[in-house]
């Protein structure tokens, strides 16, 4: 029997575990719950439902694991721990502070209810977290760096069009190239917030703002901007839209180590993630962690979860000895 | 009380764990186990004792994990079922086609004796391994590609010392950089060998060789260097010494993917390895799942397992809290 999927919240990251789901033929979507009128969401799957989530209750038996798409601010707080009294759930909590609090409240509720919930399974959170754990254990003896991008940063880009003058705008990350480098020739350098990222802004304005002021705002703003080299291009909204609708992303975690009795040998470990679509991406990892949840409880596992806690084996269809095979 | 370690065998992997062991804190090394005489056997580590494999039944309760540094091909297939009887065990075998089989003679074995045993947890197969299972599960749809080096392959360096002429020899397994970057763009490409790695090979000639005829064997040779771009440089014995006496390797293991509804959007996940020591990186790793067998163990699990069924938080010698907090 597949596994039935059921999605809290249809944003972006919902239609993107909606896709992803389709991808996973041990799998199939049953239901996407949302707290507007069902009957103004409009869902790609044919055969899933449109729900309430006043009504979600009723659905306790009819799905296995709940993809909660909410976000880290207010809903996952709140609706993780919520839901994992009735489903097994999985989240993207990105909120890298508060993961011990999210995951105490979640695990006290799903152990009590006896589900698996598994936070935080994203990109960062999650993939990079795990090639950070897996490579300090390597390599007791080194350096981590984190770089993010080349990719939109949507609390950047907010705070742009917070900005008077200015009618809308998208702010890229980027690593600078020549610290990513030196980190990949073992240099171990230490690296200011400005030596490691550039930020980029396309800004559209509003009609006769003054654009020499809008860019000396945007370049001086504490904590957003004024620690980077920021560059910013106005361009028409027609543009904007053209070219700067997408959502990529991505980054580089690194770990420069040494090895030998003398620490006379140098390593280096690079993960690298280029994404087209951010959210579709964090989509695949949740649904791919849905599976795990679905066999860690199959197994009468229950309590919250990380990715640190779960073997790679049970997020892949494939059966042990097929991945034996195959894969190692 | 810390996780006491044996090795058996005292080549250059066997060194690299005694060295990987010092840099893990909640370790100590108790002895090494070797076919040679005791007595010809000088290790680094001071408090640890060398000991002919005929004694090691002796040390059955005075270690708790036995770190197999012998070959693939004769060594391990015996090795590590025989001691998988009386120690938790890990290995690094890492002939991919015999994997399946290893694996059924090392299970039957540790679970009959209630010991844990890790197989083949080197870099390939090993983290490559793993980097190949989690991208294949995250991303479904997609293709993967794993390309070797720069590094010295012992077995085309083998390979060329047998050439009559020859007097010593060392071969490098070079990616060809304009695939590498095909991959990335997300070109998908189909790639022959020799579309994919070039061998470049450094040679030390007899008195009186003829170089011609040297260089024109080893690059017609099959299996090893006919479908492949091959270089031959021709060097002294001194420059041989001088510059080609390391043991480098790494490589790359990238997955191109594609999600969305419409398969409209792309993603890349890559992962690197440089390394200045082949064997002490795969020492280093064979420490690290040296803690996660004692850790399984701990917990009364027994059998064989590879890098696929060990949750990443074994590795670690941090606990789920602190990894949360820092590392997640």
């Amino acid at each position: 029997m597949n596994i039935r999927i059921g999605i809290l919240g249809y944003g972006n990251l919902g239609r993107g575990v909606e896709c992803a789901v389709r991808q996973n033929p041990d799998m199939e979507l049953k239901a996407v719950f949302t707290r507007r009128d069902p009957q103004n969401v409009e869902i790609l799957t044919d055969s899933a439902r449109v729900i309430s989530v006043s009504e979600i209750k009723e659905w306790k038996d009819r799905i296995d694991v709940l993809i909660l798409c909410g976000g880290s601010a207010t809903d996952l707080p709140k609706q993780t721990p919520e839901y994992a009294e009735m489903f097994h759930v999985v989240d993207s909590f990105d909120t890298h502070a508060r993961i011990p609090e999210h995951f105490a409240s979640v695990d006290a509720s799903a152990r009590a209810a006896g589900k698996v919930a598994v936070i935080s399974a994203g990109w960062d959170p999650g993939m990079f977290s795990l090639n950070r754990m897996y490579a300090s254990a390597i390599l007791p003896e080194g350096k981590d760096y984190t770089f993010w991008g080349r990719g939109v940063s949507q609390g950047h880009s907010d705070a742009i069009r917070r900005v008077p003058g200015v009618k809308d705008g998208k702010q890229y990350t980027i690593p600078v190239e020549s610290a990513l480098e030196a980190v990949r020739n073992g240099e171990n350098p230490e690296l200011t917030a400005r030596q490691k990222h550039i930020r980029e802004c396309y800004v559209v304005l509003e009609d006769g703002a003054d654009a020499a002021k809008v860019e000396e705002e945007i370049r001086t703003m504490p904590d957003y901007f004024s620690d980077y080299d920021t560059t910013v291009h106005f361009i028409s909204q027609e543009e904007l839209k053209r070219d700067h609708s997408g959502i990529p992303h991505g980054g580089f975690v690194l770990r420069s180590g040494v090895t030998g009795w003398e620490k006379e040998h140098g390593h280096l470990i690079e993960y690298r993630l280029k994404l087209d679509s951010n959210p579709e991406f964090t989509s695949s990892i949740l649904t791919a962690y849905a599976r795990a949840a679905y066999r860690l409880a199959l197994e009468g596992q229950s309590g919250c979860k990380t990715v640190f806690d779960i073997a790679p084996a049970y997020l892949s269809p494939r059966s042990g000895e097929e991945l034996r095979k195959t894969m190692l």
